[in-house]
């Protein structure tokens, strides 16, 4: 049994869900057959977004390190970031830390590598789309990405911004605009690549042809740390 | 803004829970208006419930006072441990910290009493029935308790062990039993007194008249360190 780091309040709520998708996957019959986990949940990080995008200068990295720094000195064996817009950053998160910290994009990638997939749609943050990492990961591994019009993306902020991190419910019908699209761009399955997005997984009937980024990333977790539950070896809905 | 400790893993989905409560009763419109918190959830801390009742000689409090000094050196306002049948040992774990912990059954029998409850039922391990926190903070304060038959709180104990701490659905038929033994008893609110109960009161539809002792320690938190959303000031079923 390997001990679990999480860098959390990147949003709140994310990170919660995050420890349940933890503790959910993991094959248990009893409390003392779960992961142990040291969490730092301290929303009032920066917000990633705005940084990526210039419209803010606080740079998120340095609390985001020194949190990871904390994590670290409790003897933790990974760490996981539940916020994807983060991994923009990550090389200059993990060149800080010693632990290594998980990557929710290439583990994302790499999962849709290993069933096949052509051609994927994205959900994310402008932060995350315009940082390319996802697309940049994706291509490399011979998988075609297919992101939402500048309209339908501001469809996807309002969802994870005005819904989500508010703590309102989300607007499904913008959410099924937004799958309609994509899917007739051709995705064979659509990534939600934002961690409020998935909230909407958990809160919402979404349907087929999901791929929850933060699903990847619990499963990665429990797989490195602990023992997987068989049900979750695969992923997609 | 305060930081709130909790003292977690016991088990690791009610502290999963609890985070989710703290979360969704903080009044908040932004990531940055949550409250931070440092987590460290250990399921590997000794069964509290064995140790009351003397089946097992290994003392969970030197490991709950340990990862209590772990948080407190991260610098937190508040301790919370979202694990009732540790309350039993309240004194001796609050004894070794400096950072004060807040009382689940303390806060949860203030409750009652602002409401102006008379009798109440009690749901709890054996554990915690045994060791008669619970019946001593209600008499103190004229509330009479009533308790679930022998063969009633093997009921209670079997849906806490077999089904939530295995991760199974709860049997929702012996908890109508249990719950329809106390009612007949007089009781005119029944404690959920076990953190893996609150379970019940997330995933089914158990009904008016239950007090969730857990929704009152994530409301005295939010109380202590944020800013609490107004529809929670009374949490009555």
């Amino acid at each position: 049994m390997k001990t679990l780091g999480v860098i959390g309040g990147l949003g709140p709520m994310a990170t919660v869900y995050f420890m349940q998708l933890v503790t959910e996957m993991t094959d248990a019959k009893t409390d003392q057959e779960h992961i142990p986990m040291v969490v730092h949940s301290l929303p009032q990080i920066p917000d990633r977004t705005a940084y990526l995008l210039g419209t803010s200068t606080e740079n998120p990295v340095p609390q985001i390190v020194e949190c990871g720094k904390k994590i670290e000195n409790t003897g933790v064996d990974y760490i996981a970031i539940p916020c994807i817009t983060a991994h923009a950053l990550f090389d200059d998160i993990q060149e800080s830390l010693e632990t290594p910290v998980l990557h929710i994009i290439r583990e994302t990638a790499d999962y849709l590598e290993r069933e096949g997939v052509r051609v994927v749609g994205l959900e994310a943050t402008d932060g995350t789309i315009n940082a390319g990492v996802f697309q940049k990961e994706l291509e490399q591994r011979g998988i075609r990405v297919v992101l939402p019009s500048e309209e339908k993306q501001k469809m996807v902020m309002h969802i994870i911004y005005n819904n989500v991190k508010a703590g309102l419910r989300a607007d499904m019908e913008r959410f099924q605009l937004v799958e309609t699209e994509l899917l007739v761009k051709g995705a064979e399955v659509i990534i939600l690549g934002c961690t409020e997005l998935s909230m909407l997984s958990r809160d919402e009937k979404i349907g087929h042809g999901y791929l929850d980024a933060m699903e990847v990333l619990a499963r990665a977790a429990v797989l490195n740390c602990g023992k997987l539950k068989a049900k979750y070896q695969r992923l997609l809905t």
